[in-house]
C-alpha cells in the first residue's frame, strides 16, 4: 500500500464541522449510481490515516447529501447535470462551505465509459469551482473500488446494484473492465437484468412459450396488477431501470420458495456476475501466473448484500470465483462508495 | 370464408378518385408498426370481390399517407397521439375527403396489448369524427393477419420487423398471442432481439466474457464508430427501438460470412420466432386434434422478408413450424397491412 501522512480524525460522521476543520478547505467525492446519488465532503488539508482496521471509522465526513439518478445513459443529460449540481452544492452547503473552498473532486458516475462521456461531464462542472480544483470524473466502480480498499486502487470490485460491472485494477495503474454496459447490452447479472428476465418468464408461462412459475403471483401482487397482459403497459409506462430492478426481492422469494424459473434466474446471473470478475482478473493478472495469489474483491451493491437467507447472491458469486482464482479475498466495505471517491480525489490532491 | 358482395373496383392505387367513388363515405385503415405508421382510405360504399387470387389488385386505394412510429409504449403518448391524428387528416385530405365522411375505421397499432389500451387510443380519437363511427382499435397483427387473408381473420400471423409477435385467429372468433411484449419482456425473435444481442456480443467480445467475432468490425463500420467502448454511448443517446433493429442486415451478412457468433443468434431467433407460432396455434388448436390440418400463416415484416440469400430467416422459421404443424400454408401478402386494417373495418361496416 502506498504511504499515507499519519494522524486521524476523530469527529465522528454527520457533526457540524468545527472551524478549524475545513479551514484549508474541502474535497467533494459522489458516487452516482443508477438509482441515486450520494455525495460527501470532507477535510482537504488533513491528513488521514488508512493502514489499520480502525480507518473507517476514522475517516470526518463533514457533510453527507442524496439526490435521484445521474447516469445521463438512463435520465438524459440535463438531469444528470442538474443532479450532480444540486447535490454537490447541497453537501458543500451542510458543511458550511462552498463551491470556492473545494480543493478537489472525484465524481464516480455508473455510464462514464470512454473518454467522451468524462469531457462530456467535466464540461458540465469545470465553471462550478475555481479553475486550479482538480476534477476527476470516473466510473462509479473507482468509488465502489476505494471504499473497500480505503483509497487504495488494486484488486477487483464488483458491483451490482440495478446495473453491473466488474473494474480491476493493477498496482501499476492498469484498468479493465467487463460488463456495465447497461441493459440494452447484455448486463444480465444485474438487478434489472434478473427482475427483466422475471417478467420475460410470466409472459412465457402466460402466452405458452414457457414454464408455469410462481413469478407471475408473486409479482402480479406486488405491482397491484391482475393479469401479465397488464405487465406490459407497466414496463414501458416509466422507463426508468431501477423501477423494474426493484422487483428483485420478489425473485429472490420465488427461488427460495423452490420455484425452478426463478432459481435458474437466479443462478444465470450469479453466473454472468463471476464471468465478468474472472474475464477482469484474468485479463489483468491480478491471481499472478499461478492463478492463486490473492487480491481483493470488493463486493458492492443491493444484489450482493449478505443476508442470512437460503438464496444468497453474493456467496454463491464468490463460490463460483474462488474455483477458479482461489486467491480471492472478499471485502464488503465498511464505508459507503461515495467516500470511497473522496479518498480517491483526497490521494489525488495530496500526490499520494 | 364469410361471403362479400360481389364487385370489383378497378380504379388502380394512388390516382385521384372519382367523384363518385367517395359518395357513400370512406373507410380509414391505420398500420401503426414500431417504426412507422401507414394509413389508407378506401371507399365504404362500394362492394368488394375478395374470392379469387386477383382480389389484391382490385381493392381501390384512394390515398396512403406516412407517418413515423405511433406505438406510445415506445414515443410516448402525446408523440403517438399527435402521429395517429395527422396520419389520418393527411390520407383522408389526399383523398378529398373529410373526417365527417368516415364511416368506419380500423386503427391496427404495435402496443394495444389490453383493453385499457384499446380504451386510451379510443379517448384520442373518439371525438375527431361523428359519433356514428365504427372504431376498431386492434393490434397491429390484426392488420397484418387481414393483410395476408383479405380480410377474413383465420391462422396465424408473424409479425417480425423492429419488434414481433404471433397473433392467432379461430373461425369462431376465439384469438391468442404469443411474443409481442417488446424488448424489455423477451422479444428476441424481432430485429430490435437480433440486433441487441449482436451489440452484446461485441462487447463480450472486447472485455473478455465472450468469443471474437466479426460483428464488431461490421457494426463499428456501418456506425462509424471506432471502439466498442462507444458503442454503450451509441445505443442509450437515442432510445427508439427501430435505431438498433437497423443493424440486422449486418448480422445476417457476418453469418453469412461465416461468423459462429451470427449465425448462433440468427438461429436462436429463428427458434424465438417458430415457438411464437407453435404457442399460438397449439393453444387455438388451429392444426386441428391430427396437428396437420392446413391453416393460413401469414409472414410480415423485415426480418421474414424472402431473399435469395444463403440467410433467410422466413424460410428458417416456415422449416422449423412444419415440422410440428405440416399443415401451414405460408403467405406472403400482397397488400400492405393498413389495406388489410381498411378491409377489417369494411367488414364491420357492411356488417360481414
Amino acid at each position: 500500500m502506498r504511504g499515507y501522512a499519519n494522524g486521524e480524525i476523530s469527529v465522528s460522521h454527520g457533526e457540524v464541522p468545527a472551524d478549524d476543520a475545513v479551514v484549508g478547505g474541502v474535497i467533494l467525492g459522489l458516487d452516482g449510481g443508477t438509482t441515486s446519488t450520494v455525495c460527501v465532503c470532507i477535510p482537504a488539508s488533513v491528513s488521514i490515516s488508512l493502514t489499520d482496521d480502525s480507518a473507517a471509522e476514522s475517516i470526518h465526513v463533514l457533510s453527507r447529501a442524496t439526490a435521484g439518478c445521474s447516469n445521463y445513459n438512463s435520465v438524459g443529460e440535463a438531469a444528470a447535470k442538474e443532479t450532480l449540481t444540486k447535490v454537490m452544492i447541497e453537501a458543500l452547503s451542510k458543511a458550511q462551505s462552498s463551491l470556492s473552498a473545494v480543493r478537489a473532486v472525484c465524481l464516480a458516475i455508473s455510464g462514464v465509459n470512454h473518454p467522451s462521456d468524462q469531457h462530456r461531464i467535466l464540461e458540465w462542472v469545470r465553471d462550478l469551482f475555481p479553475r486550479h480544483v482538480k476534477i476527476l470524473i470516473e466510473n462509479d466502480a473507482v468509488a465502489a473500488m476505494a471504499s473497500g480498499t480505503m483509497g487504495k486502487l488494486h484488486g477487483c470490485v464488483l458491483i451490482a446494484g440495478t446495473g453491473c460491472i466488474a473494474y480491476g485494477f493493477t498496482e501499476d495503474g492498469r484498468k479493465a473492465r467487463a460488463a456495465g454496459a447497461g441493459p440494452i447490452l447484455g448486463d444480465w447479472g444485474s438487478g434489472y437484468g434478473i427482475a427483466a428476465r422475471a417478467l420475460t418468464a410470466i409472459i412465457r408461462a402466460h402466452d405458452g412459450r414457457g414454464p408455469q412459475t410462481i413469478l407471475t403471483n408473486n409479482i402480479l401482487k406486488v405491482l397491484g396488477l391482475q393479469s401479465p397482459d397488464e405487465l406490459i403497459g407497466w414496463t414501458y409506462a416509466d422507463p426508468s431501470w431501477a423501477r423494474i430492478a426493484a422487483l428483485v426481492p420478489a425473485v429472490v422469494a420465488s427461488a427460495e420458495d423452490g420455484d425452478y424459473v426463478a432459481d435458474k434466474i437466479l443462478r444465470d446471473s450469479v453466473r454472468e456476475l463471476a464471468d465478468s470478475v474472472k474475464a477482469v482478473s484474468q485479463r489483468l493478472e491480478l491471481c499472478g501466473q499461478d492463478r492463486k495469489s490473492p487480491f481483493p474483491l470488493v463486493m458492492v451493491g443491493g444484489v450482493l448484500e449478505a443476508n442470512n437467507k437460503k438464496w444468497d447472491i453474493g456467496k454463491e458469486v464468490i463460490r463460483h470465483v474462488s474455483n477458479d482464482f482461489p486467491g480471492i479475498c472478499p471485502i464488503r466495505p465498511k464505508v459507503e462508495p461515495a467516500v470511497g471517491a473522496a479518498l480517491v480525489a483526497w490521494n489525488q490532491f495530496h500526490g499520494a
